[in-house]
């Protein structure tokens, strides 16, 4: 009851507030997201120095930039996955992508780099998500396409580097059934129809297989929806690393888990990557021009930098050099923010940019390198990932040596 | 549109009157069910004299005793699927059981007796459905135990005498996946949350897995769910022998099957099978002694319609000599209505039983003899059901010779 008041609650203020939900992101008034708010909102937790150190100590390597520079800001129980852990007991990484186009952006690569991270800093097993059935029931995909789309998406999440030992990519539309339609069923008697569409905001006339899908997304939570890999293993934890408009399922399936026998799955969630224009949600599909692909040439990267990359610089060189940049809504700062790896570098240049020392066009330039750079590697990665590598990855296997 | 005002029709006019629907048959204030009424309001067939002809002469078999004394009464496009006969053009049966309960009563038996009659005339493969998951949710049952439940019921069915090279039982949590999700997701895409309220009369506080489950029931309606028995046989039609509550399950999927590109499934449908204390609806799965189990001793069958079986005879044997039985009400005729296979007996009976020469305890005692026959000759059948049968009869596995 507790949690259902909170949800309309939500609701309520939703609407003349943010609306962040797996379908949605907007600002108020096409300002930026206020994560703070958002944390309040959703009931999690704020992912502070103490848990990041931690996180330094018990793997011995310096915390992921995405975890040094707070893309990943909030957490669910995060420090009892930690506990667990320096107790010598390992956990098992559940992430996943809804695939809806063909070419991903660096926006759909942030929850793959850091699970990658995770995955070698904990040496833990994986399971990677592929909603092929969600988008074929949101973008009005056929089976065939969503199905080609998940496969084609799949090359790209290969090409992040991940461990074939310890990971088991899969299809919904090839794996539910047998111990996770079970869960499914478990996981649906759980939730009331009030509940999912106070958490999800679907109406009458939204299909039956909206409904339905929420469960989808929440067995991947549970050890025993992959027999093949976690037989006898119930009792293992689960974390999840995404972005934050995912909360909404892991709230409705945390709120599930003990009443089915589950642990409840752990969460680690990071914002969102902005657009080119500015940060005031995610990235469109539908405009091109508002993000980096994977697939962007390193002269259609850096001409879209120079284009559309929202600077915080100001009108003249004069006027820069008096009063320096805005760092708060330059988009290329926030995009080194995300990618450039060194530390010392990225302080000089928010230094020198502030203070006007440094121009915009200065800042872009170094942006598009680093950039090109990204994604001239991850062009070479996913050469290499040819459909045989693909269904060795997806093939529903046992990995013998998943927490060696 | 024109579907969405008859089902809020519907609803309104339930109200007041009958309700019937696959969790819940009572008829008006106590009485009879209204079949004629139930006819219109759903918008089936009433299965005529002229199409139990066809079927005669088609099969060159007499006619079922169920379909010569009304027992299947109503039907949707059977006329289509005796067209495609006609031109040989064979189809395939689909029916099931909500395995609910340990033990099966005689009119559990009543669809199953009925689908062996077509399969034996028609020659024609067979899909059994065990909705193992419905139970598991609609019951509170856990998996485990709804999976027990199904395979204790598949070995009844089994014994009803059905064809192992042409049948194939399955369990939903088994089964569930693959071609069999795919059509559930492109059923569901066709289904508004208002329909399904509409329709099956869910409320915001029913858990989501109800809302999720009728498109589980539907696509056994299409040969694609079955790639091992009908790959390559899209057009193949299907038949569907059901209790007519099972009906709104099918008008749903009748209206999504054209947009996804199916057949529509055509339905043959039954009365229900009245209870022992008289005939206002289904048999009370509470109460024993509403009902006659297959698991009954001959003594147990005898006393329970001694005792139980409601008599339209008249309160004294005078009375009874000079005014006769009201027939229409008394349930051991009903019974011998289903059961004695002989129609010139059947009309002795009735005709002395009604003229006042007959007395009820006769008449019961003749009932008695037939009833105990079918049961003894059921236990006998399904004593030799090992769990060998049912794993065969459960094998996902091509049917190679299933339209010889």
């Amino acid at each position: 009851m507790e949690e259902e008041k909170r949800e309309t609650q939500n609701q309520l203020a939703e609407e003349e507030d943010q609306i962040v939900n797996p379908w949605e992101v907007a600002a108020k008034d096409g300002g930026k997201i206020d994560y703070d708010k958002l944390i309040d909102k959703f009931g999690c937790q704020r992912l502070d120095q103490t848990l990041i150190d931690r996180v330094h100590r018990l793997t011995g390597r310096p915390p992921h930039v995405f975890l040094r520079r707070g893309v990943f800001f909030a957490h669910r129980d995060f420090n009892e996955i930690l506990d667990a852990y320096e107790k010598g007991k390992k956990f098992y990484l559940y992430t996943g992508r809804g695939p809806s186009s063909e070419a991903l952006h660096l926006g759909h690569l942030v929850p793959f780099m850091f699970t990658k991270y995770l995955q070698d800093v904990f040496r833990v097993p994986l399971v990677i998500q592929l909603t092929d059935d969600e988008k074929c029931m949101w973008k009005n995909l056929t089976v065939e396409e969503s199905q080609r789309l998940a496969r084609e998406n799949a090359k790209d999440i290969i090409a992040c580097g991940f461990d074939i030992t310890r990971t088991f990519i899969f299809s919904d539309f090839d794996y539910v059934g047998g111990a996770f339609y079970k869960n499914m069923v478990k996981v649906a008697k759980c939730v009331t129809l009030n509940k999912v569409q106070g958490i999800f905001g679907f109406s009458g006339e939204d299909h039956i297989g909206k409904i339905s899908f929420p469960p989808v997304q929440a067995v991947p939570s549970f050890p025993s929806s992959f027999p093949h890999l976690f037989s006898g293993k119930d009792d293992l934890r689960c974390l999840i690393p995404c972005a934050i408009d995912q909360d909404p399922y892991f709230r409705m399936t945390r709120d599930a888990a003990p009443r089915i026998g589950y642990h409840k799955p752990s969460l680690i969630e990071s914002t969102f990557f902005p657009a080119l224009q500015g940060e005031t949600g995610k990235m469109s599909a539908s405009d091109p021009n508002s993000a980096i692909y994977v697939t962007d040439s390193a002269k259609v990267i850096k001409s879209k930098i120079n284009k559309y990359a929202f600077s915080g610089g100001q009108d003249s060189v004069e006027k820069h050099r008096q009063l320096g940049a805005n760092l708060e809504v330059d988009i290329s700062v926030k995009y080194l923010n995300f990618f450039l790896e060194d530390d010392a570098e990225l302080e000089h240049i928010k230094k020198e940019y502030a203070a006007g020392r440094m121009l915009t066009g200065e800042v872009k330039g170094r942006l598009g390198s680093v950039l090109s750079e990204i994604v001239e590697r991850h062009r070479a990665a996913r050469a290499s990932v040819t459909d045989e590598v693909v269904d060795a990855f997806m093939a529903a296997r046992p990995l013998p040596n998943m927490f060696d």
